[in-house]
């Protein structure tokens, strides 16, 4: 399991959009840290978190169906009694929405734990009521059916698939209105700063283009916008200060 | 075709979530009637109807063309005018979204009728005029292209597959902000009783996930569990009355 | 290159539905001039302009990787400084989703430099920043990937793919909330008429089933029906007067 | 219930490709006629018969359970019984291939009927077994699933889609080592002899191509390749004699 | 990790077909154990051992990329030295066939170490060397790219998911000319023994309704036919005596 | 475009897999050159030549539809008689499978022109006719409509993408019984030549498996089995003079 990543460094990811963030990924070499086709719930909210990991694999009429309603037992259950505060439970659905992963009482639970958010390449049910819950959470389908119609919850805290990504339990998931993003926790605090610190150059580029520059020369900024932008630093720095 | 279901169980229908009555069904052993990647246009509106079925087949250039504008004889035409007050049509398109079913002008006209609801596994057109109209409408895209780009209404009133479920005359077709669920008509006065008690529960339930309980001896509920929702349904009833 | 459309019938295109649109172009012996699953960040917005094209093939690792950051040879930031008023730039993305096919600063700049919108059938990133810029803008899906971590820009201003659709420089692109239609130049004046027409006697025969009518006689409409829309155009005529 | 047509044009119909009767088709406007992604299970062997339609549609727990093995309720069973001398079987498993639409003991039924063949875009079962079955026989795949896993076979003779393409009853089905394709019983006769003579136009111009011809003036044929067509279809004649 | 199932037990269920066994398997309530488009590449070969699992997940570029060529620490190359006798390698490829699971040099290596066969949900590479092998071989499609191009291979002997299907260390997997079934353990001496018994009697109504019998009393076989099998199985023993 | 290959080289690349030609490219940094679900008709030819793109858009009624059978003007055909010897005709179907690309007369005349085969992502018609033809072919499916029912042939010798994989003009294609490799031009001596050298150390490695050994050492060779290797080349030099 990955160490605990610093309270700020989260706070810090929270501040920057996960297309920053693969901008950032992939100076690092990391080519598919997206999850494809996920999607908000609550798009108004931003998310970052360490991941606790749950899989389900297809649902097999000898694997104990008893469990189903034994929260010591169903690994469902048990992974949502084992979320920390900080923790996005990561649900690898194989990408299949033909029945849920959980709903809004789950949701719930995982709030009122200090869940960061839920993630699953699968379907919620209660959907409706999900998305009036204050959690990040980000799906790729609704799907009123309960989840052992085509699921069985069988591992946690296992490296998952999730929307075609690699997800190890404790790596570092961020959302926000476009979808989620997973860097592993080692390397989050650098990633965090070099992600910030490129969103400020990108809003003072953003001004430029706004009021009406060409991107030659500016996106990609020249050594000339880098000055420019430097010295706007400073002015900003004075004024905030 | 089935017996009219009594208007209060509709509404009783319509107080209770897909989610709550697919549980339902899974109790009676049914455990595929919630229609695949079908969604609400209006999410904020609750439908409860009987099944007027409408099935639509691959254009071929030799199935009467000129019935395209015909009201008499064009089985998508007549079946609006079939329409009966508490009628959702439901309409198997095959999943095939290349093409619409219907547009806004159908779309009021089944309002106007006393339709409950339009529902279909293919495309509306006129979309945004759709989500104007106050009837709960449920789709799997917007598409602008005209039906018969693509389809040709084959029959009314026979069973039809929508969203990978079977549909028959007269089931009872429930939707929400979540999609639809089907019911055999037969089922429909016990799983409305049930679906609206259950919901009582998980209320209660939910009420204590959200104030921070563990999910174990809550949810599912304990036998101590239970006798307290039972007594607070004493206390809400007494409150209430 | 087609010729510049009149900014009258771009404005009056502006004003009809995409559904009225393929109508239209039925009519005219056009099938499939609708884009299949591409759809609008800003369903508020309503587009039309003429297609300046863009066409991507997959990533390939001897492509000179060098021009992503050379707005001079890079063909996406050619094209983006190559909008003139009034054009829609027209990714061809394949219809791949895994990455994205340009963000919010390039957007910014296709408004600064007059561009109509932007359309494709793959993703866009920054979308939330997107949605926030008054242009409309429409895609298949959000991915916060770089576009050149599937796509490489090949050309520019050449018969495209998109949506399931052909686009050629010089189309006229309209979209609204449903989607985005294509219509060759020339058709365009001839269309704009024709569906601005379509729209006011639809607006007639809606306002009739909305009031309870039924369809046989008024959708489609028979000669009583014409008359009595004729009739009223006049009066409309003059109460606008 | 469409005639029946008279053997020797389905005998005529067996000899021409389905490349060529979908040629013959568009030029009577048809488009859409060819089975999408349905292959045969013996390409060696030729198809001509009339469909026998048969609709499944998905399983419901309260569709009757118990008819599955009643050959006299069960819909499927009844179908198998109501082959005649030249039917092709053609089943509506809407392209669902999760599991079979039937098995080798009732393919070898519908061969000792008389049957010309079996069509599904639903999957069959004991396929290694129905490949020793000397009846041409069509699916979209294989698969050891009972039918009754997923589907319930609702109807007997009525129109269905089946590979895209929509199926009438007693419509003319022909099969080749390419696929299958569905022709209106009132054309079959018309088509199967400009098919006849559309082939060995094209042996000729095919002679012509293999033999180093450019296909210009050749393919298609002008004026001239025409005129010696004809004197070699001369020839051929009385080398025949 | 299940017990190892007599080898006459898994000798059995190699004379049986994939179809006799999901119709055992249906008696005993199992409704999804066929592996959904996984094929054979030796449709000749019959397959019978137990399930050694492989799990992959999508790749990323920090997990131990130098551990490919490492047979010690490469988990693809820890379960290929891990094969014994009657084992079956089955690799969960989350259905991904843009690249690899392995190729003909490890196949020819679970051969020679008495492995019983190989299956996946995802690709081969060297398929054609693999078709050479006698060793039975079932995926879902040919890709000739590294299987490190998407995968990375996470896990051995866990529980997976294959083709939608669950399936846990020690299964029974049986493969046969239309591909591959999951047996518990626990229940393969049981189901080899009634699906040997019920291919008996199939034979006998197979031969029945090939020699012109109608399948009403046959198949399903009534008392009567049923008392004749009995008794032309007596004939058979003696016979075979 | 790019300038022709030697003979010599073609005819090694002819004698070496995709497999291995992935293996080598990949070592080159190419991660994505390998079409994907395009398969041989005929798996017993290998293929090596250079590409002649085409690119198919979809169709539009107004684009030169007379131009169908002219074939001084038809995209299309003017490709075929562009065919000179070596080239491999390879058509952008943009994935698109309900008709067909070309058929067998076409593939004939490719034949006589000394064209080295013909790859697409779509579809070919006349495909039994076409299996005869002792050409190197390679598509999606097999289709037997024609193929301007969904295609415009609209530009030859531009990049294309095919399989989701980009193809230049000029690019060097090899296939085989696995399926197609793309190879800029300008490396395929030296992967030739790399090649070939790792199938005679593969076909070692090989022998080695195959004979028992363990892959520990084998495969990937250590030094001592490098040594063996080269050791071996030496007899069979010798064994070869």
């Amino acid at each position: 399991m990955a160490e605990r990543v610093p309270p700020e460094v989260l706070a810090l990811l929270k501040t920057v959009s996960t297309g920053t963030l693969c901008s950032q990924m992939r100076h690092r070499g990391f080519w598919n840290v997206f999850l494809h086709d996920v999607h908000p719930l609550r798009p108004d909210l931003r998310m970052a978190g360490q991941a606790l990991t749950l899989r389900y694999i297809p649902r097999r009429e000898d694997l104990d169906a008893t469990a189903d309603y034994d929260n010591l037992k169903n690994k469902q259950r048990v992974a949502i009694e084992s979320v920390e505060s900080g923790d996005v439970l990561v649900i690898d659905a194989r990408g299949d929405t033909r029945a849920a992963t959980l709903g809004n009482i789950l949701t719930a639970r995982v709030l009122s734990r200090g869940g960061a958010g839920i993630v699953t390449d699968g379907a919620f049910r209660d959907s409706p009521a999900i998305k009036a819950i204050d959690l990040p959470t980000f799906c790729r389908a609704a799907n009123a059916n309960l989840s052992n119609t085509i699921h069985f919850p069988s591992e946690i805290n296992v490296p998952i698939a999730c929307g075609g990504v690699a997800v190890l339990p404790g790596d570092v998931v961020v959302g926000d209105g476009e979808g989620v993003v997973v860097i592993p926790s080692a390397l989050a605090e650098n990633v965090a700063h070099a992600a910030a610190e490129q969103e400020q150059r990108e809003k003072f580029i953003y001004a430029r283009i706004a009021a009406g520059s060409s991107i030659v020369g500016v996106y990609p900024p020249n050594t000339d916008t880098l000055r420019e932008y430097e010295a706007s630093r400073g002015s900003v720095s004075e004024t905030h200060a």
